[in-house]
């Protein structure tokens, strides 16, 4: 049995991703989260491929996450930050990835401050482009493996009440998952305060809120976001301490949502700020999970974009042992 | 033949350790010490495993013998250090390792300004964590590549007089030496200006000189500590042109020594400070062995660490050629 | 068919190589350029070996174009870099690679600061050393790629016309450039304002030009180098826009050289100061040739020191797939 080739050539945006597509991911993702947990952690299905981490904005966990996804797919992967970069040395970030695409890379993944970074890039290199983060604009493979946690637990996508609580102006990560959440047709929410809630977002077919309590009223996810301290200061804006006492989430408020809700963040968290530890830590935190779902997602994107998955399923490659073991 | 298994899922402190789980150690270091002598420098014991380098604190020597030991044993490394990471947005040192351990590594080392970090983060995860350097508390692998070097030199780690001398209250590889080497019935002495010694360490067995001639009469082993210059500012402390004068150890000083008696340094070293240019390059300067002792010791601690030597004995697994070679 | 073995065991200058070397290496090259554009990058040459980059200054394509070589060719390797590391604890340059040389890797790339710092630490060590690049000095990779993408668009290394046009002083890319050239019987120009031409560089065999036009009249190879904005402080020195109007090389001037004539660039570049954008991006510019051959050329010199040259010609081992697959 072959498998089913994935129709895209680079992971930019959830925009490009139809309920087919982000389904593939999904299921290609459930067939290696199986790999991570086996006491050889590792396919030889990318051996022999390059994947370089070109991160503008320091990261640990989605640096971490895609190293560790490539390494298990037995790809070679090289880190570049963009500190230790020719960036800093006022090359352009197209030519910056021009001469990583002229070592023939077979995926590069891209962080970088601004929107549309990753699409531009794409559209001048060689190379499968994958968007790690861009600006305020998308972070996809954030969106899939909250996705597959949601999933995971609800055995669905469809007919969810989804709410997204924190600082929605600067998050890709909202942007990302009202995307993917409504081509299923769950219900988003966005709940900030005012100066923290761009205007006209309900064109993402979000439902908007300023009031915690109204935003959890019967929701199956409650999904933190982290609040960024530099972005508390302003005349117009809470502190942190106010923040905290208004849009910080306690236990207590998981009454107000759906008995079999789950809580999400994307990390890192501010404890004690957007979430409250008790909470983060309890049987209803689904956090780490998220966690372990993106090496699995990223296998699954990696995978799919290497376009073995025309000769091979996503299964048929996860059962494959590495030589030598 | 079958190997004994490795009776500690961590490796936190030399405290936890008995006579023979240090023997074990240093004699699997034995079976793998050959390995990066070869042409081919690689075993594929851990081939599938997954090594996660956490290091809070900057290091060039330790990282690097625990990058070089992991991937000698055919492990995917992955390194991190403190100041591209999550740590740097204000997420606690728990939640990092949570989030680490979420993705699944077979062992952590971390190496962390703060005394316990490591047992502190073993406790709450699954995976097996390394101590790689804890604050003045232990650095267990340091202490374990010395006692291999001392081994090898001597043939025993029984009855020797083991001089250390220099920051006595900020090393960590004081700690972990004293601990291991004390178990053995070595006599251990400490040797410091006094506000460079800290109250109360006669407790861990050593005895106690400040005066540098007679700490080193007749011993075995004279081993230096690094002097940090910032640790010299003070009104009761020497300077560094002082500290010299007085602990600086020389050609000279080793006449007081037993005739077979050897030099060690942990590193970096202070030429010209702690330690006389002409002694470190000296023939009784075993320094690089224990450079070389380091990284066969940590692959033997990944190797017992990550469970297969209830499978193969570490020569066994030393003995075998990587595929494809 | 057994390989010819390289006589050299570092590769520290262009100078220590004659013609035949300079062959060797672009011949091997050649066979691993195959290597980087098939659908399965990576041959097991080298398999078992490690290679250090230690980097003392900042760089992202030479650290990473090393690194996918050595990848390519299944090398372990470790990256260090000059500000996380020992060097940052003061240190000296020696200690330091003789503690990586106790860790016993098959070859250490070094970039550094100061001339000479490889030839130096190449005497003292047991490794073979690559010379990454010496403050002013030699950067001899990069003058055997930028060979290669010549010998590619001409056939030939001799009698050629070569311009080199920048800050002379300062690079160390003209210097070896001009060494092996002049090797093969072509003619190298360099060009540049007085305060950035070095006096009695006229030994090296080149003739100094300090007009633009001039030095291009007839050229088969126009090769730009980048100009560094803080150079361009100080009373004798024109200013960034001086510079861009007087030696920023267009379009225009292409009509000056050869028919044939090609446009390269060690790379960053400064798009609009010493290269017209439509210069970078034209037809005749081999810019990412170079950064491709980059590749290959570094595969080459990897594996002619690893000594497996003597065993297997670099064509057969570039024909070897890699285990697994």
């Amino acid at each position: 049995m072959s498998g089913r080739t994935f129709r895209h050539s680079h992971l930019l945006s959830i925009g490009q991703l139809d309920r087919d597509d982000v389904t593939q991911v999904l299921d290609a993702a459930e067939a290696f989260v199986e790999v991570s947990r086996r006491p050889v952690r590792k396919v030889p299905a990318m051996r022999g491929k390059t994947v370089i981490n070109m991160f503008f904005e320091a990261s640990t966990r989605t640096r971490t996450s895609f190293e560790l996804a490539g390494k298990r797919l037995s790809a070679d992967v090289v880190n570049i930050s963009g500190s230790s970069s020719s960036v800093s040395k006022g090359e352009s970030l197209l030519d910056t990835c021009k001469t990583l695409d002229a070592m023939r890379p077979d995926i590069v993944v891209i962080r970088h401050s601004a929107s549309g970074a990753s699409e531009f890039v794409a559209k001048r290199v060689r190379c499968n482009v994958i968007n790690g983060g861009d600006g305020a604009h998308e972070h996809p493979t954030q969106a899939l493996l909250d996705a597959f946690a949601i999933r995971h637990a609800f055995g669905t996508l469809s007919g969810l009440k989804v709410a997204i609580c924190g600082d929605i102006t600067h998050s890709r990560v909202a942007r990302s998952n009202a995307a993917l959440l409504g081509k299923f047709g769950s219900e988003v929410r966005f709940c900030a305060p005012r100066p923290l809630m761009p205007s006209g977002v309900e064109a993402l077919g979000v439902r908007v809120f300023h009031r915690l309590e109204e935003a959890l009223e019967g929701v199956d996810v409650v999904m933190l976001l982290r609040i960024q301290r530099e972005r508390l200061e302003g005349p117009l804006l809470p502190s942190l301490r106010e923040y905290s006492r208004t849009y910080g989430v306690s236990q207590r408020h998981l009454e107000l949502a759906a008995p079999r809700a789950i809580v999400m963040h994307p990390g890192p968290m501010n404890r004690g700020v957007e979430i409250h530890p008790a909470l983060a830590d309890g049987e209803r935190s689904v956090i780490l999970d998220q966690v372990e779902a993106g090496v699995a997602v990223r296998m699954a994107v990696l995978y799919l974009l290497s376009g073995d998955a025309g000769t091979r399923t996503p299964a048929q490659a996860a059962s494959i042992a590495p030589p030598g073991n």
